[in-house]
């Protein structure tokens, strides 16, 4: 029973930096040889990041992706990493001729028909590629537009082992390279991954593996990215399943880290005689890389399960840490190092206060109470409290005299004044932006965007919202759960308890609660779950056990907030359903769910 | 030789307004009566208005669009207009046993499997169903998201002639429903259309239909809708070709229209034969709606070519009808009625301003000049001349007090300063929107948006902007056409020539012009088409002829802009390749063209 010491580097590489993310592999590919492994693979489109969107599109950007493949495989040899095969994804072209290319019939992908694409590099060359074949295009995902998918499979023959490579949705849909696996007769499944976290995807991942190793009958090792990109959190949670379905080992979630396996290998059936020659599989390219087995050894302890088995995070802690992830990945991918905030006193400010303390430190956190008239003496206070509480660099502007300068030139009255308020609050916001250079972060949660309850270029100004996809119900549940794990850890809780308890008020005029214009957020956030989300239609919603007057208001709400939500900040996605390029929909439409 | 009086209904439908199309069908059917014709034909998704979008993926949508349209058969019997076919595209389900449903192997359509589908009606009854095949997945389009594709092919016999049915993308692609059209032997293909306005795209659509009659072997007819759907402008242009390519009719572009066409079609050497019974074709249903032919007739001098054949709008009259159309379109279907703009005295306000006037009437625009310390006399004079012109609603607001407020509360310098004073006027507009329920117009031109030559929040405040997808020297063509077009009908040319004339400034310090920071707007936009619009790398940049210089410092800024134009309002497209989901890119992303 052949063995073979697997390696699974859970990397966090950044858009567009191919050299950054060349050196990144240089540096867990040594990790990896230093750990003694045979093989060790990263996640999809490692070299280029992950989605790349249009960028595929881009002659220039595909040449360039081909270019640092090429000199990556040269820079692994004179690393003296030529012995360890290196499995990568990338931005690769299809052939010329044809070649691994699926029938594209009703594809209309131009410019060079762009493939991602994975490849083994040994020796200082690349001697094995793979194309994608199954292309998500649902929810956030665009691959058919971008992407010709691949034919064939590919399976390399490592210390006579026989691997078959695969790229993320090739696992989710049946068929395909998990049966072409099979077919080939492959003992080992290796699956590259660019999977954005979702809550409790963790779950359906662990399924899933099992599931298609047993489709495939060979044990499967699944590699996932770390990291945030844009809207996306790439939460890893790379895991490697026997062909029994036993977790063999698991990656902790949100972190970089080298998940190292000590695997036994039963040989298929197929095998003894299985090679170019031999065996021809239809569909099927074999290369090997090296046909002499690993010499017998006894497995690391540290290597054996359940040494390399990591829990993953359960609920709040797992949704708080992909918040931070992301933001963090925001502000430093993007070149920038602070964040700026507006400190109400209520909740959704303080959570994001929290969120940004965590992601880049107190010391690079700017938080601004803006008070008005309006202002009650407890959100002072509570904005105060919370800037004690975390440390971070705190100031108060009162906005008094500019709304005043306001009113004096221009007859505003009603709402136009209540969103006179949030506006002058977010030009003092985008000042010190400017001033200093600031990330500006905006607060407004799913619940909020869903109904449209916010001021457009007032407290929705900001370059990056950590909770757009953070319902208001979920925005409490996280703040107990931050307060209480600051106790387990023996440190100051950040959010102080009366934001946390309080009614929630925009306080933009006497007196005001969010419940004045919004039903209660428990039954609103199970509302908007199943129409945002589920795309539930009005008999659905009532076959929920929504009554129809709430039903109607909120739906409408919901439809006429489009325009709003079309111009908001990005943040990450956490749901099944994010608004952004996950919910595409007119800003135009009379189609109203009562008339159906 | 049997005749045929077609007529296409070149209609304006709104997005989700299901009972407000259908009635809009019965009153263009009713005119087709009255016009003699013996079969009408309406757009692409008429039914529904298009695009969907994720509309498609909502159940209870879907099912109200298959009820609509059983109701509107019924009503327009009930109309009278029982034994004209009218033809209509709506919004359809694949039948549950997966009939008539393309290879959808790798497509992931979720949920009932909606299908953009075309239906013929008569007496009262559905009759005729055709599903289109080739879906559009790039540029705007998203259709392999929402739809499954069709197989086979209807044909429908109509007065002894036989006609089949395509829909939009099924003409733009080689071979099927085409070669299908010719093996069926079909006499008339009908094809019907949800196409988007770009510049030029009616000579490109006139050469198509062409070349695609030829390859049906038989005339064929095109009826687009006309309209502004949020980013889109549809500009009918509807064109009926005979076999060998000659025009026989041609709509006028943007206006609701009835082509009207007498066709004498020869009747293809298998038509003799063909029925269901007698001549199987692989993938073809054909059904019967009238054997009988028409009693000879003579053509109606009205439907004659020339009289019916419209001369396409040239240049800048047919962008400008573009945007007026656009702005229209999107202020009536948002059940809105009037425009606030700001009027800085420059170029692109004044452009907007025109155009709004022309969309919404003097009456219903309001201007509001806001000059602040830097403010020229001559920009104060040309906003109030512009004013004068065209009569619309004309304030005066001076930022001077509100900006000094914020100076006073919040340490303000060099570009955040100036940045400021962008957003008071922000403030003060969106104010004036909210208190008087004007729609917010934002005037930032195709090159501002691509080089980041803006201040969010600022001047980039707004519901829509007309200008979104017009380089600068298109915008002073476009006035400069405007004014010319006045003298012309011998009336006030709207924009003042000093805001034509004069350098380009945003007047947010002593004696700045946009050349200060940018190259020369005519070199600017040349390089700006080749890499936003044809994705040119570095290394084609400099092949087209710009310097290294330049080609860096523009591209620089068109990438670190992505953020800013990710929250900017919606506008008509115009261009091959316009901002928003035509262009979609990472704002995190260190890819720069100058490592390729």
């Amino acid at each position: 029973m052949p063995q073979l010491r697997l390696a699974l580097a859970q990397v966090d590489p950044t858009l567009g930096d191919l050299a950054g993310n060349a050196a990144l592999v240089r540096e867990w590919a040594a990790k990896a040889r230093d750990a003694g492994a045979h093989l060790v693979a990263f996640p999809e489109m490692v070299l280029t990041g992950y989605p790349v969107e249009d960028l595929a599109l881009r002659t220039s950007f595909v040449d360039a992706s081909r270019v640092a493949l090429e000199r990556l495989a040269a820079d692994l040899a004179a690393d003296g990493l030529g012995d360890l095969p290196v499995v990568v994804g990338y931005l690769d072209r299809a052939d010329a001729d044809g070649d691994n290319v699926a029938d594209v019939d009703r594809l209309g992908v131009p410019k060079g028909s762009p493939q991602n694409a994975a490849a083994v590099l040994v020796g200082g060359r690349v001697v094995a590629r793979y194309a994608k074949h199954h292309l998500p295009n649902y929810g956030v995902f665009d691959e058919f537009r971008i992407f010709v998918p691949g034919r064939d499979l590919t399976v390399v023959r490592v210390r006579d082992v026989d691997v078959a490579i695969a790229i993320c949705e090739d696992l989710w849909q049946e068929g395909g390279p998990v049966a072409q696996t099979r077919a080939a007769g492959a003992e080992l499944l290796l699956v590259l991954n660019g999977s954005p976290y979702e809550t409790d995807k963790d779950d359906v991942r662990r399924d899933l593996v099992t599931r298609r190793a047993a489709e495939a009958g060979c044990a499967l090792a699944y590699v996932n990215m770390v990291g945030g990109q844009d809207d996306l959190v790439f939460d890893g949670d790379s895991i490697v399943v026997s062909a029994g379905g036993d977790v063999l080992g698991r990656a902790r979630q949100f972190s970089q880290a080298l998940l190292v396996v000590d695997l036994d290998l039963p040989h298929d059936p197929a095998h003894a005689t299985a090679s170019d020659a031999t065996r021809p599989v239809d569909g099927v390219r074999r290369v090997t890389v090296s046909a002499e087995p690993v010499a017998p050894y006894s497995p690391d302890p540290a290597y054996l399960t359940p040494a390399s088995v990591a829990e993953p995070l359960d609920g709040e802690a797992e949704v708080y840490e992909a918040l931070v992830v992301g933001l963090r990945d925001y502000v430093r991918k993007n070149g920038m190092r602070s964040c700026v905030v507006a400190l109400s006193g209520g909740i959704d400010s303080a959570l994001v206060a929290a969120i940004a303390v965590d992601a880049v430190g107190p010391e690079n956190v700017v938080g601004i109470s803006m008070p008005s008239k309006y202002s009650s003496e407890h959100s002072k206070d509570d904005a105060a409290d919370l800037a004690k509480r975390t440390g971070l660099d705190y100031r108060v502007v009162p906005i008094a005299p500019m709304v005043q300068a306001f009113l004096d030139s221009v007859h505003l009255t009603g709402v136009a004044e209540e969103n006179l308020q949030a506006r002058v609050r977010g030009v003092v916001l985008m000042g010190v932006s400017n001033q200093e250079g600031h990330l500006c972060l905006t607060t407004g949660n799913k619940s909020e965007l869903s109904v449209g309850y916010s001021t457009i270029y007032g407290d929705s100004v900001g370059g990056f919202n950590p909770l757009k996809d953070v319902p208001k119900t979920l925005v409490w549940a996280l703040s107990r759960w931050r307060n209480a794990d600051a106790v387990r850890r023996g440190e100051t809780p950040p959010i102080p308890d009366a934001s946390i308890t309080k009614a929630p008020s925009a306080e933009l005029r006497p007196g005001q609660t969010d419940q004045d214009s919004l039903p209660p957020y428990d039954l609103l956030d199970q509302l908007l779950e199943r129409y945002v989300e589920g795309a539930h239609g009005r008999s659905e919603l009532l076959a929920d056990g929504f009554d129809a007057a709430t039903i109607d208001s909120v739906v409408t709400m919901v439809d006429r907030a489009e325009w709003k939500r079309r111009q908001s900040a990005p943040g990450p996605k956490i749901s099944p359903v994010a608004f952004g390029r996950d919910r595409r929909l007119p800003i135009t439409s009379r189609w109203r769910e009562d008339e159906s």
